[in-house]
This record gives C-alpha cells, structure tokens and sequence, in this order.
C-alpha cells in the first residue's frame, strides 16, 4: 500500500486521510474533491445563513492549507468518473473537462449524499433552493443579500428545515415550514415534534403539517407552493430539504454492490465488495448497534468514525465500526430536542416490548438560579428491562445533548434501565442534582414498568 | 420485616427510607433525625450563604410534608444514643432529654460524618465556623446580617471552601483561602488547581498555599489566624472546612466493625458485620470499582447510591452497590471543574503505567458564536490502553459537568481509550464538534502513547 485514492472531501474523506497518514506517514494520499470546499461543515450551513457565521470559509472543519500541511494531495475541482477496478485507476475530470487517470492501491469513496428532490414541478425556478453544497449555500446568501426576500418557504421540517427556519427568522424573513407528516422532527415522537413546533410557532414561524407540495409555480418575484387539499401558499424564496440520498453513481458503474437503502454496501471493516475499495460516510449503509442491521443514518458523526475505520484498514489495519445507536440533537431557537437509541415505535418494530414513560424534571436543583425544566422520555424494554433509548427536550444551556449522551453511552453497552442508577454521576447544585435527571428519569421508568406488569 | 429504623435524615437515610417504602408499602419505616432539618442539601449551603437561594427551606431535596406523605415516620429533634443489638433496639432521646426505646427488624444508620476539626487552639471562638448542619449554616447567616463583616479567612481550599470564597466575595466581604497543601483543590491535579486558584484571584480572593494553620486568636471583631512559617492574617470571621470524618459512635459501640478510613465496614449490600444493621451515606467506607477496594468518599451522590442499595435489601432484596468511580464537579465563579477516575499519581499508586494527556479544544465549533475552550486531561494505562480517568477545566455553560460523566460512564464499563471514539455522541454546531471533545481528547491521547512506546 503506498497509494491510498479518496474520492471526495467532506467528513468521511478527510477522516480517511488524516488516519491512513496518521498511521502511516509514508502513504501517498490523494483526495479528489469536486468543488473547491474540502472539508467543510454542511451541519454549520445555517448558521452562516443566519450570519451567526461570519464568512463562509469559517465552515470549513480545516482549511485547505490544514489538509495539504497533514500531507494530503488535493485535487480541487476534480470530478470522479469511472472506477476501473481491474487497472485500478480511476477516470477524473477538472473543470476545463481534461480528463486524467488516477492509479491507486487503495480506494476510498466517500462520495457523500445529494438533497432528495420531490418529483414535483418548479424545483429549478429561480428562488427554489435545495442545501447541501456550498454552491447552493453561496447562492442562498446571494439572493437573501441582493433581493432581500421578506418571506420564505420551507419544505420539509427535519433538522435542517428547523435550523433554516430559525436562521431565515432572525434575518427577518417571515417562515412557513411545510411538513407532509403530522409533526415537524419526525426524528421525535409526535408530540415532541409538537413542541418543537409550539416553540417555531412563538417565533412566529408558521408550521403547515400534513400536506404534500404538489407544485411550485412563479409569477414575477412571487413564488406559489401549492400542495394537497388545495393548499397555496405564496412567498419570495423556497428551501427544499427534505432529506439526502447516498451518492452511488460512481459506485455502482464500477460494480460496487447496494444495499436496501440504496447505499454502498460495506462490512464492519468499511471494505465494498471489491477488493481494496472501502466506502464510507453519507453514501454508504451504517451498522445500526441496537438493530444489529444495517441503516441509512447520512450524519457527519457517523461519517467521521467511518471515515476513521477506513483509513486505518486500507493501510493495514483490521478494526471494526461498533455501530451507531441514533443519536441526534438539533437546537431550535433555545430549544435543545435530543435522541438516541429507539422510541416506541421502532422498538416494537424492532420486535421489542418498550414502555416509554415520561420525567418532567429541572436541570439542576430548583432551589439554585437559573433552572430549567426538561422532559425526558425512557424507553426500555418491559420483559428483559433493557434500555432501548431516550428523547430529552428542554432549554439550551440545560445540558441535554451531553445528557443524552450519557443515555447513548449505556445504550453502547446494552445497559438494563436500573443499571443507569449505578452510574457515578458529576453533581453540584448549578448543574444537577444528587440523581442526575438521566437518574431520576430511569428511576421513573423503573417505578411505571412495576405497576404494569 | 416490618419495621424499619433508619438513624439519620440526610441524603442515605431518605434515599434508605423511600426505596423500602417503594419496594414494600407495607413495611414501618421510622426515621429518627437529630435536628430539624431532614433532608437537606448540605451541598446547597454555600449557595444560601451567597443568597442564590433564598430561603433556608429551599435547602431541602424534599419538606417534611414530602416525606411523611411517603409514609416514613420522623422522629425531628431525637438523637439515637446506643443501639443494642440482641434485643433489637435502639434507644433515643429528645430534646427535652426523654430517653425512648424504639424497637427495630431491620436498622440502618446513615449518621453521616462531621466536619474535621483541626486540632488548633481557637476553634470555638466566636466568629469562627465550621460548616456541615443548618445550625452552623444559620449561625454564619446571622453572624453576617448582623455583624456585616467585611473580610473572612477560610481555612480549607476545598470543594466547600471554593465555593464559600465565590459565596462571601458575592456578599461583598474580602476573602483569603488557607491551604495547606501547594494548590487548591487537592482532587485535580495540581496545575489544574492552580487554573482555580487563578480564578479566584481575578474575582479578588486572595489564596495562600502552603501554610499549616496553627492557632486562631481574638481581640475584639478582629480574629487573627496564625500560621507556619511566621503567617498572620486578620478577618472579621474565619470558616473551617478542612474536610469530613465518618460519625461512627453510635456504630463502634454497638460492636460494628470499621474498615481502615474509620468509617463502618460495610460489604457490597451495604450491610454491615452484625445481621439486619446496615449502613450507608459518609459514616461508612465505600467501594471503589476502579481501585477494587473500599475508600472513604462521603459524597451525596454516593450516599443516594447505597441508601437506595441499602431499603432495597433491607426489605429482602440483593442488590449489589456497583461502586463509585470518583467523579465530582465544582464550580467556582464561571468556571467548572471535573474529575473521574485516576489522575496520574493516583493510577500509579494504584498499580498502573499512567499516561495523561492534554487536550485544549472548544465546546462547540468555533464558528459558532461563544464556542469557550476547556481543557481535558485524559488519564489511560500505556500497558493496556485502558481509560484511567479524566480532568476537564473550563466555562459554566460548557456542558463540562455532563461530559466528565461520558467519561464516568466509560469508566464504568471499564473501556479503552480508543473505544471512546466508537461511542455515538450527540452533535449539532452549537453544542459540540462531529468528534466531541471527549473524542477528540481521546485521539490525542492515543496519538501521545503511540508516539512515546
């Protein structure tokens, strides 16, 4: 091995890199990235919208100079072609469309995701965005910045359309999100997702949930989303961001096999099926822990620790990726909304008997400045007492994403809901209580799946 | 069992008390407590000397009307004077000196511990505290209200002690820290104290290390202490807290054993040399899951703990105190300290080949408006890779205080350094980076071991 290839250059490639020349300084390693952003956030994305983010090369997790420095070659503007794995070579193209050849002894694809587009008319009109590279980025901030739109429409309520209606709210755009299903965060329960919703709808952000956008139509600077049940609704400017698929083109050209999900398919040790080829990040499947199957989770954490397995194989190693749980957390205005492991309904599917049970409780002890309160939702499994997973949602600065990850960590170890109680937790008024609400909300879990039996 | 005797009303008696109640409602549970204070936060006090809190009552983790509707009998203002144990009795007195003899099936004592008394000349002047029971809590407010002193010496650098210089220097007096020791905070390593002892002075509490405390003197308002090597310092007021000792009278003459810290020897079930007495809270020694042996750590986390380890087998159950790991935090000002585990000297003295590790890195990612840098300091065996322990240093409002307990939590489950890069975090900009910090440290860790094999 003295010539790892990675195509291209968001999380998963630049993890591959810098841990492949971590372990192995003397590997050559190139990364062709098709746009002249390697490395950059796109979770920060609306946060340079909202201008909480000065300048746009302010995402980048590294600047271009910070990966050549770690003695990664990059070929910018670079497109990936054709994978040839017989010559081992890989086709690329530069943007004055000369084409080269690439010779590698190891690949890595880390081709990423593209934004899901609804088959709908209207999606290429001038003022229709989706978001996911920093070209679509650059020309949302263009249009906010030179037509100065009073109004925005959002399809899709996820996390990206949550932090796009904030971000679009506080540059004093008025806010319609459009979610098909009956709550925005369908990453929540419902009724989370309703109080998500509750806290868009003080900001003054209109949630329309339950319709399905049928078109989109333009009549001068007007843009007209019209959806099921004769829904329309009128403004200046439309996000699309209803979720990513993996990238897979180049893949599956060179004979890569997909999954269900339509992702690369990779072992634990992130190899494809061809010898020499891992895959990794948002255009492959991730092994889910708790499901002991594959899934598609396209999250830059999972992108990174794949990224990381990848790297340290192709040059010689032989770790596994230990699976992710969910665990997720998005901030809305000043509401933290956490998850991990399973809720309800996917435990049942999963073939799980789960109890969720609800803990309103405070962030630190009441008596003490300052205290929030959060509701943590427990879900374990009724037989067996297994912790299945945890939903927290409360105030920002209540640590409920380092919360959730105490919950992701017992979730790691296939910890019993009563185990939680052993746990030596950090304590002092300001910060908690002598059971931390992690504890009391397991305590909670305890006493219901008691009554219950 | 039908009647349970629980000696003590603090953190391990009500945790004792209410888990008996839970398991087995039928069961008489009686709780004899010397004041009239069940129940309260000791922790709290200094932020009821700082005003934080405003009402003394507000101490309480429950009002007395809390815990007589959980059916737990309170006997406020008896201290229990012998226990005798072949004829399963206890005999108490009250306040008007009555003697009472309270018959028991299953006793606990959660006696709790009291403050360490240096054994210098001047300790009972007036002016001068200790601080561990809502008498001496409300003896100092008065002294304050009253007197309106504008300097006080504390004696003891400390968790109480730390907080007690942010309390009083929040009341407007003039604060000076005696510590014998070369740092403050004697539970962090030594430069990480100093980071405390640094803030302290930007707040303008002054802090002397180094000096042993020999007599405490008066002359009018004025109370001077003297110390080693020629020191004198003169203050309106002077608190002691130099730390706890287990309270074990009671226990030693009823024919319990103590373990080598003093405190009552108690094995996993939290029971006790002598059938149906069991203990638990800060007058017994308490396992250690990492040092594999008992050790004296009278915490309220702890105490939570074993109280609830202690109803639950007192009424027939066999549960196990799976062991405490070490883990506190403090806050001093705005910054947070924690700790977990070992720190390096502690690891060799237990038997490893420690490597700690430091990592300076921010919060969240820094492009994010007020991204706060923390230091964390990872302790792992070089032999085996096996996380040891860790240190974190940095802002309130970091989610320092839930981030040492991912890595109590790993601790727990006895991981390696590298398998904390596996465990599936929460991320969004706000909160964290695509590794958290806990990761990142992690990474650097096992960069620094590779690198000095």
């Amino acid at each position: 091995m003295n010539n790892l290839l990675i195509i291209g250059g968001s999380d998963a490639g630049i993890s591959t890199a810098l841990r492949a020349r971590e372990l192995r300084p003397e590997v050559e390693v190139t990364m062709v990235v098709a746009d002249h952003y390697p490395n950059y956030s796109i979770c920060g994305i609306p946060y340079y919208l909202s201008r909480e983010v000065e300048f746009p090369e302010d995402l980048a997790h590294r600047k271009t100079a910070d990966i050549e420095d770690a003695g990664i070659r990059l070929l910018l503007g670079h497109r990936a072609e054709r994978v040839d794995p017989p010559s081992r070579t890989v086709a690329v193209r530069d943007e004055r469309g000369q084409l080269k050849t690439l010779e590698y002894d190891g690949l890595i694809l880390g081709t990423g995701a593209v934004s899901v587009k609804p088959g709908i008319p209207g999606l290429d009109l001038p003022g229709v965005f989706t978001l996911r590279w920093m070209g679509d980025t650059l020309a949302v901030e263009r249009l906010l910045d030179e037509k100065r739109p009073e109004s925005a429409t959002i399809i899709g309520g996820g996390y990206i359309g949550m932090e796009m209606a904030e971000a679009l709210t506080n540059r004093g755009l008025a806010i319609t999100v459009i979610e098909y299903a009956e709550t925005v965060m369908t990453t929540l329960d419902p009724d989370l997702g309703q109080r998500v919703t509750e806290r868009l709808a003080g900001a003054g952000v209109r949630v329309v949930n339950g319709v399905g956008v049928e078109a989109i139509e333009q009549a001068g600077d007007r843009l007209t989303v019209k959806g099921s049940g004769g829904f329309r609704h009128v403004s200046e400017m439309v996000l699309t961001v209803v979720g990513a698929r993996p990238m897979t083109d180049l893949a599956t050209s060179a004979g890569l096999d997909t999954g269900i999900t339509g992702a690369i398919k990779v072992n634990r040790r992130m190899e494809t099926n061809i010898p020499d080829i891992f895959a990794a990040g948002d255009c492959v499947e991730t092994w889910h822990r708790l499901l002991n199957a594959y899934a598609y989770m396209p999250l830059g954490t999972t992108a990174h620790k794949q990224g990381r397995i990848a790297g340290e194989n192709a040059v010689g190693g032989g770790r596994e990726f230990a699976g992710c749980v969910g665990t997720q957390v998005v901030k809305v205005f000043d509401l933290v909304a956490a998850r991990t492991g399973f809720h309800d309904a996917d435990a049942r599917q999963a073939g799980y008997a789960p109890l969720s049970v609800d803990t309103e409780t405070w962030d630190h002890k009441v008596c003490y400045p300052g205290a929030t309160p959060m509701l943590i939702r427990v879900t374990g499994d009724r037989t067996t007492g297994r912790l299945l997973g945890a939903q927290i949602i409360g105030q920002h600065g209540a640590e409920i994403s380092k919360r959730i990850d105490i919950f992701a960590t017992a979730l790691f170890h296939r910890m019993d809901v009563e185990a939680l109680n052993h746990l030596d937790l950090s304590y002092t008024p300001p910060l908690s209580s002598p059971w931390d609400p992690v504890q009391i909300s397991a305590q909670n879990w305890l006493r219901k799946a008691e009554q219950t039996k």
